[in-house]
């Protein structure tokens, strides 16, 4: 078996490389040199570095080139999306803004009202947060189809690690005050992640973690829902499984069968509705005006029947959102708790947000800028937390209505946000009636879709420890905590990341003859074995945290070809190849390790050479003069250019 | 410029692979099948990544094929290598390491005194840490050259932990008790780590990790000298620069002249001859013998003058070891403080007997087995903590003697015990008069060799994150402490490899004429673009970490791309390749984005294909669906598979 020998003029580096052409002109001809990046300073590649770590979607490419003027409207375009789509809005696009916008605010008045309860917060709160913010953010929002307003997962959050410090029936103002700062705590961290373009960040909650993060908040919800399904009174404030099941079971006298008959008739109704939505997308309308029929109908009900037993939202004020910046609380012992759960609700409705936005704008082909999301985002909080709004983002399940409803801009949210100020102006005497069971079962209708068995069992059968972070994240949230599930998913998934570094995969190469390929022998069984030569390919950078490991196994490599060349009786080993085409990065401890193990070869008489070191660990390697000690003819541009060389060397010095 | 049209025969994927070609055998023939890896079930996947993990060394291969008794005698020999290499231990070894034994015994009798020193405890616990570890060791160790015995860096981590919660002089019972109880849990962690082969996790101290912390601590410990040489009484128990510092110029009134010129003389004379052994590596004796001359030397000197102004070690008890098994205590409040204590001392003397080993071993072309020497290490260090030692392990500087001074085994360590044993029987009393000035010239010699400037200065050379972490651990541990600037270092080693994933290197690929190659645009001045593809190389698995980045900046080339062709007025794009040769694995949200990105792409009328996508990335792929997505055409074994196919397809269908 030969190669074909590859015969061409030498192709030159680039002019600014002279220190690598020197250095590797000598090697025989036919042979393509190994180039050096263009050289750059110190400072240019930390500048490079630095605007791949912050401007990696390079956000100012629009100015370049462009006059003044332009410029001025670009940058107001930049900041205030609403001066982009604002000029070519239409009438046309009224008419499905509006029939999106009624369509969302159906949706968003008794959902508000129960996220609001799921923080322990009054009802009224709830619809205040879905007064201002959407506001605020179709002015500088960027999505399309994002209905904004008060979010399961947050609110939850939000009301479980409160509580767990300050009791609203005992201290209302207390644990108003502390929402707000929470609120404004969240929007600052979500303004200051987008403005510092460290929106990076959210992403290592990967989709795996949250879905196994969903599912558990989507438990615990449902089950502390049974509080209002059952008629209990008195209930838990924690969070874990095991205190939320004991109380419902250990206050089973309080169970009222009036309640428990019209919230399971309810839920019943609405899970159905929900199911024929799903079903099908067209009839989306159903699902969406479901709530409010359900709310209108039980409140007609409750009031009719006068029954003491159902529990029932009772007085709420009339008006729009009080200012509440005297509300706001810089000091105190609930300070670092308000810190914390603004934090924490701030990521978790971030990342919610931003993946909303993401999803629908996949769908119609348009672009949402991530870092400029979350400073529309903060900025909606932090303004909430000055009009009495707790933590809001856009929510999923309402921008899918949204979307299927035709909502063309963010005027959708105008409307929406229009439809609850009526609302609040006029229409708060009517919920006095509505009772909390029919809030406990939207609650329960709107978190259930968050359990999603089927893409976890899709996890499972691509990705085990990307199950494993879904899991942990699962179990974590259920037995533990919010914040300490999401720490240990987020282990998890840092963990695989790691472990992937530290046991990379490492592969022994055949030739697959009539190519100049060269292809891991197990997974190619066309691949052959090149008498003399042994080739290695390493899958992963060239660390401190897998030196060694790599080390060991290239010996054992090594020895185990040696051992089947001896059972075999085929020629020896003479020369080890390392194909370095995956090795994306090297690091010092790396660099010692190649120059360790060309040493061990050496001395056992074998040639250790490198093919295809890419850019800058070939920069590396030669700033470290590593490259010295492996001479002019161990480095290579490709593998078959490596054993073409090397075996035509053997033959003119046997 | 056309390719070389690859005509070849079909080559075959592996007969177990049947369902990956059924769904690529009906690409255009000429082109090769991307074959998946054999298939293996999840419990074999699971067996083979774990043996990657915990046995990359494979360390029972020499059992495979061998009767029954060869497989005691291995295992024998595997357990206690003693038995490996005693039996062909022959006359001619034992002159060297009689010599080397003895040599070593010179330089460990007043280390061990003075690193007893370093950790507050009374200096024959250096001497009882000198006697009973290396005979343990010299039955179970692997490394023919690790002179075993007290550390510097381990005894002032021990010495400054234990300090600040207890103070030896005025508990020396307590401190005691402590001291072995740490060195039981050091000697714990280290077997358990060996023994359940978790010995990797000392890698994540990377080289240019602990070339900071060794320097930090170098300085911290030659400050701290300052109480010897100037002959303070009153000093710091804090480890920090600031109170030490602030302790040796607020004690001025306590300096003594005598002390000073005594020491300073010694210190010149012990650092002068360090020089010259350093220079010429054969006079290496003449570092070996100056501290034990010293010594005797300033003894000789002290008892002569009788001054009382010179701090003397006073009486030492004559005797072998006392077992001090009823000193271990498993109780109590400080239990927490000595396995702290034993875990960082346990970690750090095992990173240092690990890397000393490895490199004698590299030296003289012998393998250790890291996981058998943590092992050794841990079961030495706790025998010892029953026998009145501290911390030990392999010390870097001994060994370098023992290498130098021609040991062959490990026998020289069993001399050097012997030594150190007629020493605590007989010689005891003469120490009575040596002077603490010179224990603390040792201590300063001895650390000196550690701060390594040099290789700080090549790190900032070739790797500037590298250098950031030796900084911040050199920083963390001069200025907060030991622990925390380990701590630190760490985490900045892996935030440098999240980094590395986070924001990986993309390139656009050209053609370099002659050649199947395809290498970056960037880098080789002789690639070349192909009319109507974009390829771009992703340097780094497909993650969630990065997988919202690199969607954006393959669109920003995209669009740069589309830029660039609009300004020059070529070929319109047609087909983006995605070479994947690089992307050395990927997880579910990965997937996801490569089949968001063909979407997008299609909608714009762009091809995206995927060119060699490694084994397991192959793998997922294809249990997830998404090849089924990039239909039949979508996936080529190379890129100039890739390019030549598409191109001839266009040909015929235009």
């Amino acid at each position: 078996m030969t190669l074909n020998s590859i015969k061409v003029e030498d192709s030159s580096c680039n002019a600014t490389e002279t220190e690598a052409v020197t250095s590797s002109s000598m090697q025989s001809s036919g042979v393509h040199k190994v180039c050096l990046p263009p050289y750059r300073t110190t400072f240019q590649k930390l500048r490079q570095r630095l605007s791949e770590i912050f401007f990696p979607d390079d956000p100012l490419h629009k100015f370049k080139n462009q006059t003044g003027l332009r410029k001025f409207v670009l940058g107001l375009q930049f900041f205030f999306p609403v001066f982009e789509w604002g000029p070519l809005y239409s009438f046309k696009l009224v008419r499905s803004d509006i029939i999106s916008g009624l369509t969302i605010a159906s949706l968003a008045i008794p959902q508000g009202i129960s996220y609001a309860k799921l923080a322990n917060l009054p009802p009224i709160i709830g619809l205040y947060s879905s007064f201002v913010p959407p506001l605020i953010y179709s002015i500088l929002g960027s999505s399309r189809h994002l209905a904004v307003g008060p979010v399961s997962i947050a609110s939850l959050v939000m009301g479980t690690m409160l509580s767990q410090a300050v009791s609203y029936s005992q201290e209302p103002i207390l644990y108003l005050q502390l929402a707000f700062t929470a609120t404004l705590f969240a929007g600052l961290l979500q303004a200051s992640l987008g403005f510092f373009r460290l929106g990076f960040i959210i992403d290592f909650l990967s989709k795996a973690t949250l879905l196994g993060f969903m599912a558990g908040a989507a438990v615990i919800v449902s089950l502390q829902q049974l509080k209002g399904l059952l008629g209990i009174s008195h209930f838990t404030n924690q969070m874990q499984i095991v205190p939320v099941l004991s109380s419902v079971f250990t206050h089973k006298d309080e169970w009222s069968w009036q309640t428990i008959v019209m919230g399971v008739s309810f839920l019943i109704f609405l899970l159905a509705t929900r199911q024929i939505s799903t079903r099908k997308p067209k009839l989306f309308w159903i699902s969406a005006a479901a709530p409010l029929v359900s709310v209108i109908l039980s409140t007609i009900i409750v009031f009719l029947l006068k029954s003491k037993t159902i529990q029932t939202i009772g007085h709420l004020p009339k008006g729009i959102n009080p200012p509440s910046l005297n509300m706001l609380h810089f000091s105190g012992p609930h300070l670092a708790l308000a810190i914390k759960t603004g934090i924490v609700t701030g990521v978790l409705s971030l990342t919610e947000g931003i993946a909303v936005g993401r999803t629908f704008a996949a769908m119609q082909n348009y672009q949402v800028d991530g870092n400029k999301e979350m400073i529309a985002i903060g900025l909606m909080n932090m303004a909430g937390s000055c009009a009495s709004c707790f933590v809001t983002t856009g929510s999923f399940s309402r921008s899918a209505v949204n979307y299927n409803a035709g909502a063309k801009t963010v005027v959708s949210n105008i409307i929406m946000a229009a439809t609850v100020l009526i609302t609040l102006l006029f229409l708060m005497p009517l919920f006095h009636y509505t009772p909390n069971l029919i809030l406990a079962a939207i609650i329960i209708t709107a978190v259930i879709g968050l359990i999603d068995y089927q893409a976890a069992f899709r996890l499972w059968k691509v990705d085990k420890l990307d199950f494993v972070a879904c899991l942990s994240s699962f179990f974590g949230v259920l037995f533990i905590s919010v914040p300490l599930g999401l720490a240990i998913a987020v282990g998890v998934s840092v963990f695989k990341i790691l472990l992937h570094v530290t046991r990379p995969n490492t592969n022994v190469l055949g030739y697959i003859p009539g190519t100049q390929s060269f292809q891991s022998l197990s997974r190619y069984s066309a691949a052959v074995r090149i008498p003399s030569f042994l080739i290695i390919a390493v899958e992963a950078p060239f660390y401190f945290a897998n030196s060694t490991y790599l080390q060991e196994r290239t010996l054992r490599w090594i020895r185990e070809e040696e051992e089947r060349i001896e059972v075999k009786k085929e020629t020896a080993i003479k020369c080890v190849i390392l194909d370095m085409t995956a090795v994306t990065a090297i690091d010092t401890s790396g660099i010692d390790t190649i120059c360790e193990l060309r040493r061990i070869l050496e001395k056992r008489s074998l040639k250790l050479v490198l093919a295809n070191p890419v850019g800058n660990v070939m920069e590396k390697l030669h700033n470290s003069h590593a490259l010295e000690a492996f001479g002019l003819d161990g480095l290579y541009l490709t593998v078959s250019e490596a054993v073409a060389d090397i075996s035509s060397s053997w033959k003119t010095e046997p």
